[in-house]
């Protein structure tokens, strides 16, 4: 079950299958497109922190130019699927390994048959390293003439980044591009080493912007042509002089059997740390897989200045800006299964934590108020309008940069967690109690005292549920605000006990007297929160009394009820985008006995959009519902979440992976059915299978140790 | 004086020079980039009507698929401006013949002294072919080797338009390639023909989207080598094959010299119609030719479904829109010196005419209100909302497009300026006529009538003068309507003589009853015009109230009132973007004697922005100032106009010609310093020269006949 298969070609679902065959490493990745090219592709590879300005939505990661380009021409015609016959077909993404593989058997519109076969993959032993190999075996007597090719003419579609800097061929086998971000002047270098031709000498056409090989081949009826094209790749960002790291990729590795071994090697030690295994649900198996295999390729291991965008590295959606979803839904899967990742990821936050004050100082508070959307610097850069496609005269102010204040909390939250499950003492005290202490400053600051109560309220707030805005006193920002100034003040006191000489200079540095200190804690603790008697939480002020609506009214239907209501509309009825409360009721799940969620639970439930809602939802509305012991509805919310890309369930798989909800099917497996517990003195486990599992096992690291875990029903009993 | 010369190459200014020396023939234009190119370049070639889509600006010419590209290597080393050394350098414009020449002494890097010599032009004889010559003298024996290739990976400062089609070598000298662009789906084909390269064999390199030929010759010392590539360009909107017509052109064509010979025969008939000479001052000489020279070679002759952007064909600017600058500022030159050209410009109006009506019927009213910004269509696309450089949440409302209903009189007086000078009463009975009549119906419909005071009026608009928007009964605006509405009355008198039975179609077609008729003339002459009785014009309501300021107190300054006060505080002060009232005086000058106009010249004069503020208030100026007899003062913004680009007077000329400004330094000659009055009976002369000329004489055409005008201080004492 480490195979995903495809059977034929069809233009129709081409986008989403770019996605699906993506492959990476953590530097970069590529998306699934065919090598020789196929009218109307999304042709990408995204290289981690290679960001460049754009309009309206301010920075992306700039489509890199084009390794992919290997042409193929058989007695003088060009092999296309668009032309000719394809006469046989199949694609597999290797997950354990990484490695793409494409059969063709391919019929010329003269009518000669041939039979290629594609491989690639983004070595994981070499970050640098890209191989692709293609093998040509014609049917009878013929010519076979491959072209490969860097292009360094890509956009974003239909946005240009790049601009030629140099190109030169280095000797008979080996050239290189250079090609520099246009704004934010970042260069990157591709090199091209062939391999296989040993006799031959390829032509070289030095095209400006796409330097190209050519190299004829005679072959006879069943014997195949084989050529090995190793990619180098570097930027600016890596070295001084990129191209001669990206030369040096091509030029270490002897040839494709050893690149290839490598890259399995490496790829061997990877699932070793996180492989998880369900026995009895084919789909299941294959589906948790492949979301961890699209996290662990986006995931980056050599850069802590850079983190995972919404949709990874695997397409165009949200422009690699990077969202809450990383620390609340991805980060997990790292910590507890490759904690040196995660801590990357930490350490990109705490980088940005200067970004984070400017936006705080900018809104007129103190501390750290991190940007919703993140990229290069930290930065905010959700847009702020956006244009309306039914009047032109109109746009859309996006609100998320300014009122979705929970994303500080967010983090705070993220590197609690770490903590907690590596107990790396050392990185929380020399990053993530600083990140923590100004986050909970800006909490301090942003909350509003309302006198005639002796209350401390959030208002003009959105919180995870997106359908409805200013909204006052989300009680998930409002708790998490709570929870992010008590806890970084209980870790305060612990950094005193151990590290008393650091805590000085911090809080000096930070301006933190006990009188303030002594404040926060007043103000935490007076934060508003609407818990009625009963233990139902309110989503915000004024939710209940909004117009109640039964979803299974609207059913069947293929649009979010933020489109059936309309923006402005669907902030007057209580349908949610995702399950807000419960949300909070998951990550502070040690505070809620099973009563208090309970009742949330029933209530929020049934007026939540999980179909077409958040691709958030449906992972978390599983972890709960296990905990509510309803295994069967958690498995219908897993497996919804688990297929999203897989089965395009939103239709926009082609924009790239739903990152989040990769996340969250692990967090649904393992905390969920696997009911996995973690606190400062150990873990437990209180697991409930579907039925039709036969066992599930998983694995993840605690304090240091990987932990291996393995449940079968049998024991539950 | 026929010869625009630079001496030196500046990078510093080489967007300023690419505007200078674009060539084109009134099909495209093509920007004075280096064959070979040259780094931060902004090189391009614009098709009329070849418009693509775009965000926030909604529609853009293409920058073409690149035909000029041509790289020269000098025994293994390529040429450019940017290595080695320049030893002599120059580029010749010839505006007699559209003819562009740059001659290069280079020393490579490794010190080899070569000599080199670029021509070319767009034919003017026919507009689907451009040439191209290049000789290079080596001072040693040595090879040269001649890339010359199509390039179709363009892009619009960052945005690209093209999808690749196709390519294929035709024969052993001819290739063509096929883009498409991507939203409108215009194919344009190129085809190159290599010429002068008789017993060799150039290689091909078929890459795609660059397909390439690359000549080595063996050159000795002294000796000149000479390649010539012809370009046949077509495309989708001109035929069905567009390739086949490329092929065509080029093929059409024996040789350099014939095709040279064939082009300079259309421009010598071109300047016979127009050709307008100063004696006694090179500078209007020469800039008053280079000026007529940028409108001719934007001028469709073969095509009447487009009009003239702002900014011709020859840069970025203003995206190929067109606004009222061509009936206002460029049809008056061709209504003059080109009547068939003139003739195409209209027709295009009359073919966005459903266009405008839509754009009135959406606003709520009747007739035909025409688009502040057309492009392909007339279709509205100025853009609504625009980025605030300065605060990212910002965005600036534009508002010409829904306030600056002026535009509509602007053409219907075009129309009619058009009909007096050529007497093409048939082309007024079958399309003029009918325009004139939907614009008049929707002033009609646009005023709102004050019951209390029983006067029609206009509020919310904006005039010529864009300091001020959102005012009311804008003087300018007022009078064109009411000259539109009673023009259109009297016109449709006319013609009910003279074509009874067209009338009788028309006025059913468009609904027009005789009590209809009658309340228009009612309208029209209770519209309010601001008039003090000493026949001073107030811009609009209120204009006299606002704070008054000396413009003089400014000086010296380098940026517009605009942006010293800025956009919303402009609207508080009496410094007005151009001569709005002057304008109008300027337009109706049959109506206003000496005193009147000399009343508002007085008032209006030291309240304009002359030096940054509209760059088509100068011309205006010029001639009213004329008018006045201050042929000085005259002369000052006579010579700002006329050297609006060629010296880059406002440091925007990279941009693009400033068409307007061009049309209105030929308008300044003939009307103002010529002092030409046309009427229904003939033609008049009341010249007043500048006292350093030794003669001005000019051209025009008057009912079909070309009439040539010589004026002589002499003549005038």
């Amino acid at each position: 079950m480490w195979i995903i298969t495809e059977k034929t070609f069809d233009p129709i679902s081409q986008h989403h299958k770019e996605t699906i065959f993506t492959i990476g490493n953590g530097y970069l990745s590529t998306r699934g497109t065919l090598e020789e090219g196929y009218p109307g592709e999304h042709r990408a590879t995204f290289v981690h922190g290679v960001f460049d300005d754009v309009p309206v939505v301010f920075t992306e990661l700039a489509n890199a130019p084009d390794w992919l380009l290997l042409t193929v021409l058989i007695n003088g015609e060009r092999f296309s699927l668009k032309s000719g016959k394809v006469l046989d077909y199949q694609r597999e993404l290797n997950l354990r390994t990484g490695l793409l593989t494409r059969h063709v058997c391919w019929q010329s519109p003269s009518g000669h048959i041939s039979t290629l076969k594609f491989e690639r993959f983004a070595s994981l032993h070499n970050q640098h390293l890209l191989a692709l190999r293609c093998q040509v075996t014609p049917e009878f007597n013929g010519e076979v003439e491959i072209r490969t090719a860097l292009n360094g003419n890509t956009d974003n579609e239909g946005f240009t980044h790049w601009d030629w800097v140099e190109q030169n061929r280095e000797n008979q086998d080996t050239l290189y591009l250079i090609n520099r971000t246009r704004k934010t002047g970042i260069k990157l270098a591709l090199a091209i080493r062939l391999l296989g031709i040993d006799s031959l000498q390829p032509d070289y056409w030095d095209v400006e912007n796409v330097p190209t090989f050519r190299q004829v081949f005679q072959a006879g009826c069943g014997e195949t042509v084989t050529i090995t094209k190793f990619v180098g790749i570097a930027t600016s960002r890596d070295a001084e002089v990129p191209q001669a790291l990206a030369i040096e990729a091509i030029t270490k590795s002897q040839n494709w059997d050893i690149a290839l071994k490598e890259n399995e090697q490496a790829w061997e030690q990877e699932w070793e740390r996180c492989e998880v295994s369900i026995e009895g649900d084919d789909e299941a198996q294959i589906a948790i897989r492949f979301n961890l295999f699209q996290l662990l390729i986006a995931a980056p291991r050599h850069d802590y200045r850079v983190n995972i965008g919404a949709k990874t590295l695997s397409g165009f959606g949200y422009r690699g800006h990077a969202f809450w979803d990383t620390e609340i839904f991805m980060l997990p899967v790292f910590t507890y299964t490759a904690p040196h990742i995660a801590r990357n990821l930490l350490d990109y936050r705490y980088l940005t934590l200067p970004a984070a004050r400017q936006k705080a100082h900018q809104a007129g508070y103190e501390g750290a108020f991190y940007a919703w959307e993140s990229a290069a610097t930290g930065e905010e850069v959700t847009p702020t309008w956006v244009p309306d496609f039914h009047d032109r005269k109109k746009l859309t102010r996006v609100w998320t940069g300014d009122l979705a204040i929970h994303i500080s909390a967010d983090i705070a939250y993220g590197i609690w967690q770490y903590w907690l499950a590596t107990g790396d003492d050392n990185w929380l005290a020399e990053r993530g109690i600083e990140i923590m202490l100004e986050t909970a400053k800006f909490y301090v600051s942003r909350a509003e005292w309302q006198a005639d109560k002796d209350i401390y309220t959030y208002c003009d707030v959105i919180g995870p549920d997106e359908y409805h805005d200013h909204v006052n006193n989300n009680t998930y920002t409002n708790r998490l605000a709570q929870w992010n100034i008590l806890t970084a003040l209980q870790i305060l006191d612990w950094l005193r006990e151990k590290y008393p000489q650091k805590t000085t200079k911090l809080t000096q540095q930070l301006n933190l007297t006990p009188e303030l200190l002594a404040n926060w804690r007043k103000v935490a603790e007076k934060i508003l929160l609407n818990k009625h008697p009963n233990g139902l939480f309110e989503q915000f002020d004024g939710f209940f009394a909004l117009k109640d609506v039964n979803l299974a009214d609207y059913e069947p239907r293929s649009k979010s009820m933020h489109e059936i209501f309309g923006i402005e509309a669907a902030n007057h009825y209580q349908a949610i985008k995702q399950p807000d409360v419960l949300m909070l009721q998951y990550l502070l799940r040690e505070e809620y006995n099973d009563q208090e969620i309970r009742v949330n639970y029933d209530y929020y439930t049934p007026r939540t959009d999980h179909s077409y809602g958040s691709s958030l939802g449906p992972s978390i509305q599983s972890v709960v519902a296990s905990m509510m012991g309803e295994v069967d509805v958690a498995y219908e919310h897993f497996i919804l979440a688990a297929r999203a890309d897989l089965r395009d369930i939103r239709g926009n798989a082609g924009d790239g992976i739903h990152a989040a909800s990769a996340g969250g099917t692990w967090q649904a497996l393992v905390f969920g059915f696997g009911g996995l517990k973690v606190g400062s003195h150990g873990w437990s486990t209180h697991a409930r299978l579907p039925q039709h599992w036969k066992s599930l096992s998983f694995r993840f690291f605690y304090r240091g140790q990987l932990q291996k875990v393995v449940i079968k029903p049998e024991d539950l009993r």
